[in-house]
């Protein structure tokens, strides 16, 4: 052994090769059987949580003598749904759910009502401004989700100037397993967060790095650049990295949320910044544009006011079509897009796929069923699909590797 | 106004927009009062937490009418120490500390014993398994930091096969503003982390590509590449970016820190890797290394192995010296690096920089200055600095910056 080695041996690396132990043996639950506590070390939660049973069933844990109340809620109930834990005379609270389905889930704790993410639980997510702790439940419908043993593409964090918004501003970058070891050019998806969402949405919450490298993998999907923008159209990045000094008086405003101004960016900035630094097939055919929710919207009008520069459009969950607040029955497709129906079949031959998702049980979901008719009374060609859910990240995630499985094909 | 603006009008987006609101109305608090409550909205904490007066005092708050004990642990004190909130009689828990020097703080609440990010919050970062809440109070000593308004590097989270290793596994690239406008060569710094970090770790709590971007846009360092792996030998990522099923039997083993096995993987895989794929001046001169903690244990074997190949090194608070648990008195310089005292000329023939430092409250403080001294006495060349603080993230990157703005010149 190396002199240096003894450097593992102070208590970080102790504490932590017990912390990752227990993650370790979690991983293995169901052949062995773990105690509820693990040997305890200062300063570290060593409580198993989450702990999935071989039938599915989840069990939540949470060490406290002096807590009064203490909740768990996750998205694989309504939102707001929480489940109470019970304490023994140990100071352990426990509840068991489920079972669950495989799935990628979110869940925070409630500690006598303050929100908290799960402290034994390494695994966390970002949704906007709030963090939750996130609980894999292995399976099919998960599998899509996690890094597997294939062949990874490379996420880059990347800034670009946009004199449109006169700033420099920050996107993500996809680009997939082999673009370094080849000279090929690749077509590009840009791919639209939702209100509230910024650039990091798609790669966290919307596992779309892993969705790509998998559905790739497979000879599912072909291999594409994904360009991940912020849409929201005064932020400059997502506030993680910005992470100003909180009373700094030039801390940027809070987000607007696309107008003209980004519409007018993508096309005049981002596109041809992308076309210029990475090895695209820039041309139509080999654009597709895609989005969330508000980024649905915004893609509607990116994409069909500008059918010369894409032909592949995916819109999941947008609530333009009605079923939002304030926006019931107010969508006029004609208005909004002149000639997409009246003059629906200079659009078919120019669009390759015009896809739309949404939730089942997402209110915005018989407005989309609704537009989607109109369109197709008029003879626009219209793919709609519905996935089992709200509106959530588990039907965008679905909505995305269906979108990705026909695009450039 | 769009049609498709309605969609914005979802509950998420409001509720975002109040919480964004917050979030600006905190940093001008200076010239602004504010509400310790904003209007309540339904799932979102709306507290002004934390709250930075003019003199630096900074106000932690939380709302619970349940909790029995609430307290907040920062590392602008020593570990473990905690201060107590008060509750007021609408359940405002509150504490104001300092002033506190400007920083950039991580720190956490336990409430009735549970340890929790500050749910008003919406900067947290990781340390290993566990998060912490981000504060940062203005002013000289956190501004470099900060993403400021200069030109931005991108940062790549890049796969790369290990044949020595026999794994594909993760690293980070920082390459510097321009890269992608120009044909220029980049110097190269290898940059490691510390036991129970990951290749994360430089990047969020070290503040590596802030540090890296302000001092370039300054003109205090050179414009370089700065590539972060990861150096647990059997870890193929960072846990939150593998986020493997919880069950699944194929979860990796607990990290098993450096040994030879990645000493072996950098220069055979990760320097190879890098020189096929960016544009990087190739040759010993413009090649450094350096690390924290465990890392520089890495750095001190890996650079005076191969002088051949890197000419800077830099060790920031290694505890291969002494000073951590197992480890006291045991470094043996001329056992550990064959020649480093009896042919020290040679060393200092072929390094440009041999630059150690910690900080001055770190245990390893003495023995690091002890081995320093014995490196001085046998004439070897070394430049030893002390930082405030102890075995900490201030100091490190602190160390960071000083050696950046020593490296290729």
């Amino acid at each position: 052994m190396n002199t240096y080695n003894l450097n593992f041996m102070n208590n970080n690396f102790i504490n932590n090769s017990f912390k990752l132990a227990n993650i370790f043996l979690l991983s293995i639950v169901s052949v062995v059987t773990i105690p509820a506590q693990l040997p305890q070390q200062p300063g570290f939660s060593t409580t198993a949580s989450p702990e999935i049973s071989p039938d599915n069933k989840v069990t939540f844990r949470l060490y406290s003598k002096e807590a009064a109340v203490i909740t768990v809620s996750g998205d694989w109930s309504g939102l707001g749904a929480s489940e109470q834990l019970v304490k023994n005379d140990t100071g352990l609270w426990t509840v068991t759910l489920g079972p669950l389905k495989p799935e990628y889930y979110n869940y925070y704790f409630s500690v006598d009502e303050i929100r908290t993410i799960d402290p034994s639980n390494p695994l966390t997510v970002r949704d906007g401004a709030r963090y939750a702790s996130v609980l894999v439940v292995p399976g099919r419908e998960s599998e899509l989700y996690t890094v597997k043993n294939v062949p990874h593409g490379n996420l880059t964090k990347e800034w670009y100037n946009s004199p449109t918004l006169n700033m420099d501003r920050r996107m993500y970058v996809y680009t997939p397993a082999g673009y370094n070891k080849n000279q090929d050019k690749y077509p590009v998806l840009y791919l639209h967060h939702g209100g509230g969402g910024d650039e990091d949405a798609w790669a966290t919450m919307g596992r779309a790095v892993q969705i790509a490298d998998n559905l790739i993998a497979q000879g599912k999907a072909k291999p594409m650049i994904i360009v991940m923008p912020n849409g929201n159209a005064n932020e400059v990045a997502a506030i993680t990295e910005v992470q100003r000094a909180t009373r700094s008086k030039n801390a940027p405003p809070p987000p607007q949320a696309a107008g003209e101004g980004y519409e007018t960016s993508i096309v005049k900035d981002i596109i041809p910044y992308i076309e210029a630094n990475y090895r695209v097939l820039a041309s139509q055919e080999y654009r597709a544009i895609a989005g969330l929710s508000m980024g649905g919207g915004q893609t509607f009008n990116i994409g069909l006011r500008n059918t010369d520069k894409f032909a592949w459009i995916g819109i999941f969950s947008s609530g333009m079509f009605g079923g939002v607040q304030g926006g019931y029955g107010a969508f006029d497709p004609e208005k909004q897009i002149p000639g997409l129906l009246t003059k629906s079949g200079s659009f078919n031959q120019s669009l390759k796929l015009f896809y739309i998702t949404c939730g089942e049980q997402d209110p915005r979901y018989e407005y989309t069923q609704k537009a989607v008719n109109t369109f197709k009374e008029n003879k626009l060609d219209v793919i709609f699909k519905g996935f089992p859910g709200s509106h959530e990240w588990k039907v965008w995630r679905l909505s995305l590797a269906d979108f990705l499985a026909q695009l450039f094909k």
